[in-house]
């Protein structure tokens, strides 16, 4: 398995989600990866549920694939610590308040020069909302995701998961990583200070509402599962009680819909045989659309969609997720072996390189498992120095 | 403003959404991106709504920042053409159908060997399920996003854009940046091919859902704006019309809201105190917090949540992103010259080098643009050579 980041280091700082998945990514890569917690609590995603006999499950698949040592940033020692730390470092990621970092005497500026340093937060590094706190809700609200996101009339809906932790995580992991590329092909390794908000984030991915209000003064609002300019395109009930997304705006998967509904009579229909005549007369198509998937169990239209290749999917759970065949053949859930539970199925490292299944990370560390090998190990602490940090509880 | 990946060249065999924003994403940090397109229509995405006199808003926005020039991949000498191209390249990114790059002659086993190729599907590159077709909303349903999204009792709702299309394209960048910086160090220069599927960036964030399942046997189910362990947090209507976003689950935040209401009572209600017994009388607390909202402006209770460090955030409009204080400070919105509209107002590269305010790129190509600089003046098409096989529709 290809680990094209085989010999960075990077110290995640974060706390729940956006910087630890940020570095865990990096960590998926081949990067070694040290999370850097309270000596009293560890991350606080330690302490997310749900949780398995007291121990979370969302800690045990974002914890993973890292090592665990303790510090606390409060205390001049563990600043100094710190920054020893950092002085083996290639990348630093965090997501603290603005401005704490720097308060620790552990800003961009106390650290060596050369590290890439990424520092997500809600509203990011300076503006003048800078300081205010935030968390995912509010990026996905102020990012402009969440007004589009529902049905019309009612109230906007969150997507399911964090996302704008996750996207800022992700964006962050790439601008890292460029910035690595560059320090590498540079003779004076030059350092790099990213900015990367959790509002931004949303707001880069979406799409044209920006330039619709600009240029046409369009206030975009949110039209549930149908995109105002394609049709059909819809998520359908079906006979059994599942639903399935079902995309055949397009001529040709039109015609092929048509075909796994046998209504060869429909593209011809005046009111279909265009694109901008579906849109005008959606709600007659999604009816009858929706009287042939409610007639039939959601495998069954999945199996005809299939077959006349139209591009379409059940709703998956977290049930079909894991009984299906071809998951299961790409290896996308994995054994991950936590040191708690043992073996944790979940989600694998993604994207992988194409014909290798992909690995599992190790799992996610105990609080401060790795303390002894990074501060005596690699950084350098005798044992006495070691266990007086310890026993003064920076360590 | 840094441009860490200067001297990179990507080609965009892309089409809508996920494979173009990778390869921009890319160029956006400073690569040359030349984008492949049919000669006869050029991108699909140039057919997207909406459209300014007829001019698609989407394709100005994410058809940014790149050349174009026109090949056609279906003919042996495109073909050819392209391979040439290659050889001058140092990623391409690709969306068609698994497969079809191999049926043109244009696999990896038939490009140069020191390439990053990065290739975004459906259902990935191997597999059962390999060629069936799919879009986004494919993505989300099978990838268990979909699912998790909306209101208990209702249909599910997708995230109100393209998601899987921009994670799988984040991702997608991400990795073959990490390739880059992998081959950058290595004296045998090794290439990679990567394998991003749609439903695999979904799964990828879909947090504890499928350790959920094999730990505890749960199913997960949308629960709106809640979540299931933290209490209060939802999107709440206000006087005005507009909504508002809370997360005050946290003991502390929790504290600042009830102080933001004015209800220094409600920390000690026994109900209340814990974070357990929000969860549990979340219906009650969700009904206080609304009676409070419900009775301003969706500005003053934004202002007394910041006033009390809540976090909290308008549900923002592109109204509302267009006119904040904040957006305009950070430069988050970029005029962008478009060589058919003009200057077109959209959403800036992201993230950014800390305090530097981000750069607007160039315009989306006209289709053809850069026609004659990149096949005589790169490859070195001779002036008639390249007369020709215009002529022969091939460019």
């Amino acid at each position: 398995v290809s680990q094209p980041l085989a010999g960075v280091r990077v110290l995640d700082l974060g706390t729940r989600i956006s910087a630890p998945l940020c570095a865990g990514l990096l960590g998926e890569q081949g990067a070694e990866v040290i999370k850097v917690e309270r000596p009293d609590t560890g991350d606080f995603m330690r302490g997310l549920g749900p949780f398995k006999d007291g121990y979370s499950l969302w800690w045990a698949v974002e914890g993973r694939g890292r090592k665990s040592v303790t510090c606390d940033l409060r205390t001049a020692q563990g600043q100094r610590l710190l920054r020893e730390l950092a002085g083996h470092a290639d990348v630093v990621v965090e997501n603290f308040r603005p401005g704490t970092m720097e308060q620790w005497g552990l800003g961009p500026a106390d650290l060596p020069a050369d590290l890439i340093y990424v520092r997500i937060s809600a509203y990011g590094q300076d503006g003048p909302y800078a300081q205010r706190p935030g968390l995912d809700r509010v990026g996905i609200a102020f990012g402009g995701l969440l007004h589009l996101t529902g049905e019309p009339g009612r109230l906007p809906v969150r997507a399911g998961v964090n996302i704008a932790d996750y996207l800022a995580g992700v964006f962050g992991a790439q601008a890292a990583t460029a910035g690595l590329y560059r320090r590498a092909g540079s003779p004076d390794r030059p350092g790099q200070v990213i900015d990367a908000s959790l509002y931004g984030a949303v707001l880069r991915v979406l799409e044209w509402t920006i330039a619709g209000h600009d240029q046409l003064g369009v206030v975009r609002e949110r039209t549930g599962n149908r995109v105002s300019s394609a049709a059909p395109g819809d998520i359908y009930p079906t006979g059994g009680g599942g639903t399935i997304a079902i995309s055949a705006a397009a001529d040709a998967n039109f015609r092929r819909l048509c075909a796994a509904m046998d209504r060869p009579d429909l593209p011809a229909d005046p009111r279909f045989d265009t694109l901008a005549g579906r849109v005008a007369h959606r709600e007659e198509l999604d009816q009858i659309i929706r009287d042939w998937t409610g007639a039939l169990s959601a495998a069954e239209v999945s199996r005809r969609c299939v077959a006349h290749a139209v591009p379409a999917s059940v709703v998956f759970t977290a049930a079909d997720l894991a009984a299906d065949p071809h998951i299961a053949a790409r290896g996308d859930l994995v054994e991950v072996a936590d040191p708690v539970l043992g073996p944790v199925r979940q989600q694998a490292p993604y994207p992988r390189v194409a014909g290798e299944p992909p690995r599992a990370p190790a799992g996610a560390p105990r609080l401060g498992e790795h303390n002894e090998e990074i501060w005596c190990g690699l950084v350098g602490l005798s044992s006495v120095e070691y266990a007086d940090a310890r026993a003064a509880g920076v360590l």
